[in-house]
């Protein structure tokens, strides 16, 4: 099963509304012996600089979410854009 | 079904492999009257050079795959790292 068809399956309900939406997901899987520090929260916060540079973000439309299991860490930010303007820089 | 659970569904097999890995998966679905540009090939260079920021990435350990589907476009970039070090700036 593949992303595209897993997010196709979670989206059924969304068709009527024509918002633009991005979604970020970073899953950091550590090895068993790893003694990588934690790094996903600054990294969070240099990724949403990066996006923002291409789109209009509201901070009220970002929604974070942080889950862990075992040696998985999951990183999911959902942004809600009702305008999309391309910043180029 | 969150995505936690649907990566721990995918990740059975993983289990004994001890390496660190990290996924970023950017999902763009856009408005049915959107006249928003592609920004994602662009995106994904600079999210990479982020990420570069915290960890070793070596090119060859990059994958890249983009999914398109109607109004929903999927960038997903795997990258395995076999030795995780911090490079904070």
């Amino acid at each position: 099963m593949s992303f595209l068809s897993f997010l196709l399956g979670q989206k059924k309900t969304s068709a009527s509304v024509a918002k633009d939406r991005l979604q970020l997901i970073l899953i950091n899987e550590r090895g068993g012996d790893s003694k990588a520090p934690d790094f996903l929260p600054e990294l969070q916060k240099e990724l949403l600089e990066v996006i923002s540079k291409y789109v209009k973000i509201n901070p009220d439309d970002i929604k974070v979410n942080v889950d862990r299991h075992d040696s998985l860490e999951v990183l999911e930010v959902k942004i809600e854009m009702p305008q999309v303007e391309a910043r180029r820089v």
